[in-house]
C-alpha cells in the first residue's frame, strides 16, 4: 500500500490524491491514507469517526480556527487519472477533483505537517460524503458524536474559489408548486381542466422574476429563483390532472428560513407550495477580527460565495467561517475539471503566511 | 370450447363476448368463435386474416355498406367478468368492453346471422389491435392485403355514440414544442439559460387559446389544444437546458393535414415545433343519399364525432362513414365502463329496420 509523502509539493499531493478515486461511499483508501500520513505527526492529535480524519494542534493558542476540506468527489466520467494539460498559456491539473476540491485538500495536508507551530491553534478536519444527501455528510455524523471538536473562533473551508476567500453563502431552498385539474379524455377537453395550462402563471412569474442583490456585511449576495424540473401528464390523449413545477431559491444570508419560506409563497401566491428542502445560508464573517487578519494576510478581495457550503454548518454553530480554495466553482463536477498550478501554489503560500506569523 | 350462440339476444351476446377477455394483442380467442359463428352461415362469404374477420353478403344488391367493430378492448381493470347493474333506475351492463365497443360488435353478429337478405350488400368487419397503435391496427393490415374489401357506399362504424348517429370525426395531431436552454449550477443561475422559464409563452398561448367550433356539412365540430405532457430539468441544483411540451391539437374534418400543421405553428410561432402524430378527420358524410336514408331509418339526430375512429379510414377511401353504437364514449376506457341495455336493443332496432326495409 503506497503512503502519502506530505512533504512533496501541494501541486504533486494534489496529482497523488486525485489519481485515488473516492467518489462519495469510496473514501475508504483515501482516508486510511490521509490518517495514516498525519498519526505519525508528533504535533497532532488524531481522531477518525468513519472517514472523517480531525487532526488537531496542542491547545497552547488562545485562538483555534478549524480547517476543513470533503474528500470525496462527484462520479468519475473518464476523467481520472489526472493530466497536465495546458489552456490558454497556463498550468493546469485536469481530472476529477482537482477542482472540488483535493487541490484544497492538498494544501492543507502539507501545511498540517508542515506547520508545527502555527499562530493559532488548528483543527484540521477531512471528511468524507459532502456531495450527496446532508445526512450522510461527514461533519454531520462528526457534529453528532464529537460537537467539542466544532468549537473554534474562525473557520476555513477549502472549496474552490480561484484563490479568493469567498464569505458565508446563500442559502437554498427547494419547492413544489403545484397546480390540479381533472382528466378527461383529450377529444373532449371541455369535460376537464387542463393542469398545464393552469402552470402558465407559475412559469410566467419564474420568467418575470428579477433576482435581489443584498449586501450583508459588505458583500453582495446575488439571489436567484429558478424552475429545476417540471413534469406532468398522463398520456398523449389524456388531459393532465396534476403538474408539478420544482423551484429552487437561492437566498441571501441575511434571510432566515422563515423570510425565504415567505418571500417564496408570496411569489406563487393562489398557488400549492410544499417545502422539499432548505438550508439557510451563512453571514460572511468578514467582521471577526481573526477573519479580517486572515483575508489580510492572504492579500484578498473578500468576494460573497453563492453555491451553499459547509461553511453554514459553522456559521450556525457562531463561528464565522469563509471559502478558501485553489480552482474556478464553474468547474466543478465539470467533464472539463481543472485546477490552475499557480492557484494551488497561491492558496498554500496565502495559508501560510497567516498561519506562520506570529 | 364453447360457441357463439348468434340466436340469443344482442344484450346476452353482449355479456358473453364481454366476458372473453380480449384486450389488444389477446383477441385471438374471440376472434376463433365469431370466425366459427359466421363461416356456418350459408349467406356469408367469410375471409379471415390473423384475427380480423370479413363476412359478405353475396353482392346482388346495387349498392354495399361496410358495418365494422373492433373486437379488442384496453386493459382489463378488476371489471370482468361483467355484471348487472342498476344506476338511476336505468338497467346497465357494467365491465370492460361493453362500451368500447363489444355490444356494438354483438349487435352486429345478431344482425349478420339474422339478415339473409338484406336491402344493401354488407360487408361485416371485425378486427382486431384497434386500441393500440395504428400500424398494429386490423384494418391497416387489411387494406394491405385485399384493399377491394373496402369498396363500399357507406360505412358504419359501431364506435359507442350513445345510440345517436355521429358523423365523421375530428382529426388528431400531436406536436412536441420545445425550447433550449444553457445548463449551468443553479447558485449561479445568471450564467445559464432557464429552458423551463422559456416555455411561459407556451403555457400562457395554450392557456388563452380559444378553441374553434366549426360546422362542416350541417354538424359544428368542436376544436382543442391542449397540452398532453410537459417535462423538463436535470437535477434540484441545475438549470434546466430543455423543455418539452406535447400538446395535443383536435381539428375539424374540415382541415387538411397541411392546414393543422399550419394552425399549430401560427400558435406556437417562435417555438421549435416537432410532429410526431398526425391523422386527419373524417366529413360526416352525411350528405350521401344512402347516409341520408340511414340517419331516416334509425330516427336518429346525427351530431359530431369528436374522437378519432376509423371513420376517417373509409373516409380517406372516398366512402361516406358514420359512427353509430350504444354506449357513452364517456365511458369508454372507463373503470366504471357500463352500457344501457335500452342503448343496444334501440340500436339492434335502428339497423335491423334500415337494413332490412326494402
Amino acid at each position: 500500500m503506497p503512503t502519502l509523502d506530505l512533504s512533496a509539493t501541494s501541486v504533486d499531493l494534489t496529482r497523488t490524491i486525485c489519481d485515488i478515486p473516492s467518489v462519495s461511499d469510496d473514501e475508504t483508501r483515501l482516508a486510511d491514507l490521509i490518517h495514516e500520513a498525519v498519526s505519525v505527526l508528533p504535533h497532532l492529535e488524531v481522531y477518525r469517526d468513519g472517514d472523517t480524519i480531525v487532526a488537531r494542534t496542542n491547545g497552547r493558542r488562545a485562538q483555534r480556527v478549524v480547517i476543513a476540506g470533503h474528500i470525496d468527489t462527484v462520479p468519475i466520467n473518464g476523467n481520472v487519472p489526472t493530466r497536465d494539460v495546458q489552456v490558454d498559456g497556463e498550468s493546469y491539473i485536469w481530472g476529477r477533483g482537482t477542482v472540488d476540491m483535493k487541490a484544497g485538500v492538498a494544501v492543507q495536508l502539507k501545511l498540517a505537517a508542515e506547520l508545527t507551530d502555527p499562530r493559532v491553534d488548528i483543527t484540521w478536519m477531512w471528511y468524507d460524503h459532502e456531495e450527496v444527501d446532508a445526512d450522510l455528510n461527514g461533519l454531520t455524523r462528526l457534529a453528532a458524536t464529537r460537537p467539542e471538536l466544532f468549537s473554534a473562533d474562525f473557520a476555513i473551508l477549502g472549496e474552490p474559489s480561484n484563490g479568493q476567500v469567498e464569505g458565508g453563502c446563500n442559502g437554498n431552498m427547494r419547492v413544489i408548486v403545484r397546480t390540479r385539474g381533472v382528466r378527461a379524455h383529450s377529444a373532449r377537453a371541455w369535460i376537464g381542466e387542463n393542469a398545464i395550462h393552469s402552470a402558465a402563471p407559475i412559469l410566467a412569474r419564474l420568467s418575470e422574476y428579477r433576482p435581489r442583490e443584498i449586501e450583508v456585511e459588505g458583500l453582495v449576495y446575488r439571489e436567484g429563483l429558478n424552475a429545476v424540473r417540471i413534469n406532468g401528464g398522463v398520456a398523449g390523449n389524456v388531459i393532465p390532472d396534476l403538474c408539478e413545477v420544482e423551484v429552487n431559491y437561492r437566498f441571501a444570508p441575511s434571510r432566515d428560513a422563515a423570510e425565504a419560506d415567505r418571500h417564496v409563497r408570496d411569489v406563487f401566491t393562489g398557488f400549492d407550495v410544499d417545502i422539499v428542502d432548505l438550508a439557510v445560508g451563512a453571514r460572511p464573517g468578514l467582521d471577526a477580527a481573526l477573519a479580517q487578519e486572515f483575508v489580510a494576510a492572504v492579500g484578498a478581495e473578500p468576494r460573497p460565495k453563492y453555491g451553499w457550503t459547509d461553511v453554514a454548518r459553522f456559521s450556525a454553530l457562531g463561528v464565522p467561517a469563509v471559502n478558501y480554495g485553489p480552482g474556478d466553482p464553474h468547474l466543478a463536477h465539470h467533464d472539463e475539471e481543472r485546477v490552475p498550478i499557480a492557484q494551488i501554489e497561491a492558496v498554500e503560500q496565502g495559508l501560510r503566511a497567516w498561519l506562520s506569523g506570529h
